[in-house]
């Protein structure tokens, strides 16, 4: 596989492969929304070489059994590499941390989402709190107060916890409060909390816009950015359903975010808002770090910094066909994507097969002699 | 006024005046339910020589306007010494605490209550919490995770705060959890969730056990008394409402509680579950010390520990003319009430005026010379 280069003027620069800790594959249970084919495609022409998979799939990945099955599914059919999370329920606390060695974290459901692992009793995140293995990543949906309640019990057992997409004002400077007095904690935010707000419901109409943290007010938003420091990562929450169910009665909540994050992220260092290191600590090296997650060898993206273009109302390898995005004049695209040597996408093709993508926890695995 | 013992086998035995620190007087605006006459009576009638009259009235006291309107009935009208609180608005951080050496404290609502004064935002509790003055008590209505919640906040700025009516297992062992780390927190227990719990709910029915926090289970109530060396104060969250409106649709929710707090405390002595050290660290030395209220002088309170009776339908004083705890088989009584020297209450009869009652923040201003 060669590519020459049609336009030798245009600026390409070399980036690592880039992590996306908060991907909703939607297989097993619901692959008519996205599958492990199409959802590690769509990564790929994202500029994304590893995902992690969020654990409300059906069945939920909440044991030893479910785990494999999701484990057999994600190596027969992704074409970048993975880990797959577990997720915690108000009955697996005592069974699951001998299983931490496998999965991507711990993912704890602390609000009302559309999910079947919402934990309702704080007696039960305790338990998982003081259970899950202290070295091992740790993630909570929090919103609102919730956010302050669970920094309390984290700050109480000295546990580490991660906080997937900060959406609201009053959350991220609860988060720079704690880590201003020294507690372990780091957060995501989400580029449609980042590049969307409440101002873009009226054209996206309510049911598409349903998402869960909400799209926040201008104020939010802007508390965001101007706390952009406090942000350890980026990441999608992809969280794909189909135009026909986002344009339904009762539309679920999620937007597909893969095919879109790295434009946006780079039409915001046109913009002057974000610099390319920023990208580069928040949504590669940071997620490495938070989630013990190991350097995939000889991987990196192209990028092309000045290509002008509009999203597109579907993009190509989501199931979604939608985006909440389209529209937007973006400077920016992925132009090429290595992955351990070979090239894995180049300007618009994924090359490599379903099962090229591998589980990064088995490397890990078999490196420490634990063995799976 | 003098009296003279019919019975001198009985054993009285003279403790000091106790102090509800938790009382919804119900004057101005609801004086159907109760006023400053009937509750300060009511008072007196259960041992306890000083209240803290709660805010939620209406008007609500939140500026200086309203609390010299409550100041100036309180003075006419009460029986016993009193303090009054001062209620934390979305929009009275900043003005109010100048006002608080004349408050008996600051109150905030956290959580759905029947008030005008639920604080929804997080960032509306962080102005109260950093500009109320630290040396001045600072209590909140905060159930299940809304504890941990501001928990969390009080932690981060090295904040006192007094949590009302702890009552459900998670919230005890949040406390304790917190103390054991430190941080700067006290709690207090109704006499409702100590001695009634969901059994209850049976025969009280739907309308009259409504109250908040709800009646908790055997096993939240459990825990209550498996930890009550955490539990610094009793107090009754004297919530009065009539009979007719408690047992017609939409009940509100409330007890009364006042002339049955103490009886109900002095029988667990005698069912062995708590000491008479107990009830004067929990009622006296400690609200006393948390709020830090004046010693009232020459001041106690006789009981007679063995005098058996059966709570009746009604108490005498209070204007609520029901009590959740009719039929209960008691041992332990109030026979007399000495305040200031003058016999204030004696076998069923209150004997001091309306307007012999003081303000006894005004004892501590004249004393520091801030005046009023
Ligand atoms: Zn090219
Ligand atoms: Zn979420
Ligand atoms: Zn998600
Ligand atoms: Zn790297
Ligand atoms: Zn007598
Ligand atoms: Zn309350
Ligand atoms: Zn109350
Ligand atoms: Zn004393």
């Amino acid at each position: 596989k060669t590519h020459i280069d049609c336009i030798t003027s245009r600026q390409l620069i070399t980036l690592p492969g880039f992590i996306d800790t908060h991907v909703h594959v939607r297989e097993p249970g619901a692959t008519h929304k996205e599958d492990y084919s199409s959802c590690t495609s769509a990564a790929l022409a994202g500029g994304v070489t590893l995902i992690c998979a969020m654990p409300n799939t059906n069945p939920a990945v909440v044991d030893e059994e479910s785990l494999q099955l999701v484990q057999k599914i994600a190596k027969q059919n992704a074409h970048c590499d993975y880990a797959i999370y577990m997720g915690a329920s108000s009955d697996n606390a005592t069974i699951i941390p001998e299983l931490a060695p496998q999965t991507a974290a711990l993912k704890m459901y602390l609000n009302e989402t559309y999910t079947t692992l919402k934990l309702e009793d704080t007696t039960v995140w305790l338990k998982h709190l003081t259970n899950w293995p202290k070295k091992a990543p740790l993630c909570v949906h929090a919103e609102k107060l919730t956010t302050a309640a669970i920094l309390f019990f984290a700050n109480l057992h000295n546990r580490p916890i991660h906080i997937c997409h900060v959406a609201r004002k009053e959350e991220i400077l609860m988060i720079k409060a704690a880590k201003e007095k020294g507690q372990k904690v780091t957060c995501e935010v989400s580029p449609h909390h980042l590049f969307l707000s409440t101002d873009d419901i009226s054209y996206l109409g309510p049911s598409k816009s349903e998402v869960r943290p909400v799209l926040v007010t201008p104020e939010d938003q802007k508390a965001l950015w101007d706390n952009i420091h406090i942000i350890d990562t980026f990441a999608t929450d992809h969280a794909p359903h189909t135009l026909e169910e986002k344009t339904g009665d009762k539309a679920p909540p999620g937007f597909p975010g893969l095919e879109t994050i790295l434009p946006l992220l780079l039409n915001a260092v046109h913009e002057g808002r974000l610099t390319i290191d920023d990208i580069v600590n928040k949504f590669h090296r940071n997620p490495k770090r938070i989630f013990n997650l190991p350097e995939q060898p000889d991987t990196y993206v192209e990028v092309d910094m000045d290509e002008e273009w509009v999203i597109p109302n579907a993009l190509p390898y989501s199931k979604a066909k939608w985006t909440p995005f389209a529209g937007k004049k973006i400077r920016g695209s992925v132009h090429r994507v290595v992955l351990r040597g070979e090239v894995a996408y180049v300007e618009g093709q994924v090359l490599v097969q379903p099962g090229y993508g591998q589980n990064v926890r088995e490397w890990q695995l078999k490196k420490t002699g634990f063995g799976l």
